[in-house]
């Protein structure tokens, strides 16, 4: 009990922080309900914070936590009272949502998409004026390879198999390695994925699983949620965030000796919030040291079509590990990707797969039981998956525009990329390490002794008092470095790179006034 | 240990009673990666199904369970081999999923989800000739409710506001009591939310969950992966499946002299497996039977359309409560609906909601950060669900045309599940209660005592004999009794009500001829 309770004073004084007033709760505050809901304390319940499962206390997901919430709330306010705020709009840089802030869908993909969920404008000739020759074509190749064509039917718990087929057919041109569609698992996005095998992996607080730090909270959540340790390795920010296998050893060793029972290692790559890409000759020594120390790997792999420098490219694990002779038999390895990501970003859509491999048949098993409690993920989302792994090729009918569309897309981020990294590294006590790939810059900020004391005064943590600070000035949102753990004593935050093109001048000089003034409040 | 030892002999038996060769694991039995799968075993790996979580292990989900991977194995064999088996294709009677056996979509929805898919097509005038007028004026609506019109972006972690907006209204509708947005949380599909609250309120083997015996899988799944406790109650099969407050206060009872905690009550309704449609009075007993015990209601209500008697209809138990003059204070209440049934029977757009009343600030806080840390359900589903709660509406220009679908579409499947259930009476040793709602029959077999006798010699279930037989001999998937719990010694089938009607009579044959000879066969 002990425990839970300084759980919920550690909350209620974050919560301190950002509220002010006396509304209990973000989400909630602003409804006529939390009123009554706040009511219903006084009445005898049997289900208060302190007899829910203690595993859901102790996630956190800073990506979406109380700076998200406040945000929403200066939303409102600068919705009923225009001028309320010393900026126009709230600029969402706290996550990973192209099209939130303008980016447009893929025209193809979205054809394709159109002509599955409303087959019957195929019979139509009027179609023809509407939706390229090749989106047609490959609606009906889509639409033949469903059972009864029937796109509302949940499918085969791993997905349809015939799109199924399609994304293996992707990963193999993508790899030059074979890939096996009964490896597949499509999912709603890549965080059940994640979830799926967090959950099949721990059963108890002894079992860990190695995670960078910084980190997509995703995995700290997904742990905490499962009942497991978080096996921290920390990169290299020195070396522009660099994966070192000594490190990875020594972190091992370490959570051996207490008694955990590490049972894989998660590495994002490209890193997020980190933006590294990792070497070929790096993610070799990784596969190495996954196989020998016996651990599962799971390589997020999400940001596979974000790179944004010349020299690097994108390998896969499974590419690395077939090239070194490794299959199924040497090792366990799960690659996630997403329809999310990419220069797509479609992430309302939730698409996404895993791909499993090197796990033996009964483990398997339980693996599509587990898929199968949920039947299936959404289809559109696994059509979305099947093409992103497929786009149009050279010759048909929507490449020249799609193409168009792609590296519009990707040209764009990467100068985006490259402004707000040199914006960072122009500001007094700021280093920002290059966004090699991903969609985030992980600048960090070497704040003023005072700041750290004025942030400890409101018992706010020094990077949330920061970013606290930039939202009400600039509406602006970023998500504190301590939401993805850093090392102690440093400060970061993490911006996206996603505000579209016209506006990043804007945000850069508004950036920079607000930190100008903030180091000149502050100076030591 | 031991206890796994056991589980795994367990499945090691009840696959031995499936399997014609060495093969395995259903979904990877015919591949070559299996094969290299099983050579895994030899080699020193750390994940082996003794070494994953247990509670994965304990999960069954019976309705898509190893009757369903026999299944799809014969398919297989059909394309491959025609004339190979007794019959020409295989009937899935196992799932709710009336779009994989011919059910057409409604097509006002799927309008609507295609403009919304495709937004450009809304500036096109040939668009007109191909959509209705009000489909055209829907999704502009949506669209307009969707910051930046994004509906390839995240959404708010409980779905859209202006989608949440509407669904609250269709629920005041339906309920002539208000509804509040800020309780809906939108889900891809039910399953999903029905895992949140299970994660929430279970924190070990001694939390229960009171559920209904025969009860869907999907429960006892679910309470198994989070590693709480199901506290059976039993339906009376000898009053329509009735739903008795002396036997939920006996199981309540019995389970706390057990030392356990029972914090929610499950009730489907309509029934699933069982198909019975409660009775007001019923509904208010057990309001208050939750209230007075101070139960969580988890209020799965997904086939509140399918109601096929003309003396029963669908209350809400969130309006049964209201009308009591319960509110939040009284009363924590939640109600699961999808998209996947009704007559709209979009399993595969995974679409679905769960409205979350009487919980304090706090504790809503904790399930919001949960929904969070997945984003946000796909954007289609979130549609689709506003959809299914307003439909056209008297005047529309689709009204017409959409009344004529649902209208057919329920008016046929209350026919099918007459003439089933008469069809199952009409067989020796067979009862069946009436399908009033749900799309379900759950007939009892009084198998004679050398069946049971034939099926123990093989390790297996009768029931799962039954329904193994009945599929080798006819191609009808259904899903064995045990699969979904009933009273020890008695033995049951679920089958859908849902292949298209002229496909009934034949089944109904082929059906009556296995019955006869499986009769025979075994006859005392």
């Amino acid at each position: 009990m002990r425990r839970f309770a300084a759980d919920r004073a550690k909350r209620l004084l974050f919560r301190s922080l950002f509220s002010s007033a006396a509304t209990p709760s973000a989400p909630f505050s602003s409804s006529p309900a939390a009123a009554a809901a706040a009511a219903i304390d006084s009445a005898a319940r049997s289900v208060t914070v302190d007899t829910i499962n203690p595993k859901v206390l102790k996630c956190e997901y800073a990506v979406r936590g109380e700076i998200v919430s406040h945000a929403q709330r200066l939303q409102l306010e600068l919705q009923t009272k225009p001028g309320s705020h010393p900026f126009e709009e709230i600029l969402y840089c706290n996550i990973g949502n192209p099209q939130s802030l303008g980016q447009q869908p893929v025209t193809f993909f979205r054809e394709v998409l159109a002509l599955c969920d409303h087959p019957s404008l195929l019979d139509q000739s009027e179609t023809h004026a509407l939706f390229s020759a090749d989106a047609v074509e490959r609606a009906w190749k889509i639409l033949d390879a469903i059972p009864g064509r029937a796109t509302g039917a949940y499918s085969h718990s791993q997905g349809i198999k015939g799109l199924r087929d399609a994304i293996a057919a992707g990963i193999a041109e993508r790899d030059g390695f074979p890939a096996n569609p009964d490896d597949i698992f499509l999912t709603d996005g890549a965080s059940p994925a994640v979830h799926t095998m967090m959950q099949l992996l721990i059963r108890s607080e002894k079992d860990g699983i190695l995670c960078p730090i910084p980190q997509y909270p995703l995995y700290s959540a997904s742990i905490a949620l499962h009942g497991g340790s978080l096996v921290p390795y920390y990169l290299d920010e020195s070396t522009g965030w660099g994966l070192e296998i000594s490190e990875l050893k020594k972190q091992l060793e370490d959570a051996r000796s207490k008694g955990i029972t590490v049972r894989a290692l998660v590495v994002i790559n490209p890193g997020n919030p980190t933006g590294q890409v990792l070497a070929e000759e790096n993610q070799k020594d990784i596969v190495d040291f996954c196989k020998n120390e016996g651990l599962v790997l799971l390589a997020d792999e999400v940001y596979q079509e974000n790179i944004y420098v010349e020299d690097k490219k994108f390998n896969s694990f499974k590419k690395i590990a077939r090239s070194m002779g490794y299959d199924d038999a040497h090792l366990s390895l799960v690659s996630f990707q997403s329809v999310s990501k990419g220069y797509y970003g479609e992430c309302g859509k939730r698409g996404g797969y895993m791909e499993v491999t090197g796990f033996n048949a009964e483990v398997r098993e339980q693996i599509y039981k587990v898929a199968s409690v949920n039947l299936c993920s959404n289809i559109s989302g696994q059509i979305l998956a099947s093409l992103v792994m497929n786009p149009p090729k050279v010759g048909d009918e929507s490449y020249e525009s799609f193409d168009a569309e792609k590296s519009g897309i990707l040209s764009s981020l990467a100068r985006r990329a490259k402004a707000l990294e040199d914006a960072f590294n122009s500001l007094e006590g700021v280093t920002c390490n290059k966004a090699e790939g991903a969609m985030y810059l992980f600048p960090c900020l070497h704040l003023p002794s005072k700041a750290i004391e004025a942030a400890k005064a409101v018992d706010a943590v020094p990077d949330a008092f920061y970013a606290r600070r930039l939202l009400d000035a600039t509406g602006i949102v970023v998500v504190p470095g301590s939401g993805f753990g850093q090392v102690p004593g440093t400060w970061h935050i993490r911006c996206t790179i996603l505000p579209q093109e016209d506006k990043i001048p804007d945000i850069i000089s508004r950036l920079g006034a607000f930190h100008e003034s903030f180091m000149e409040e502050f100076c030591d």
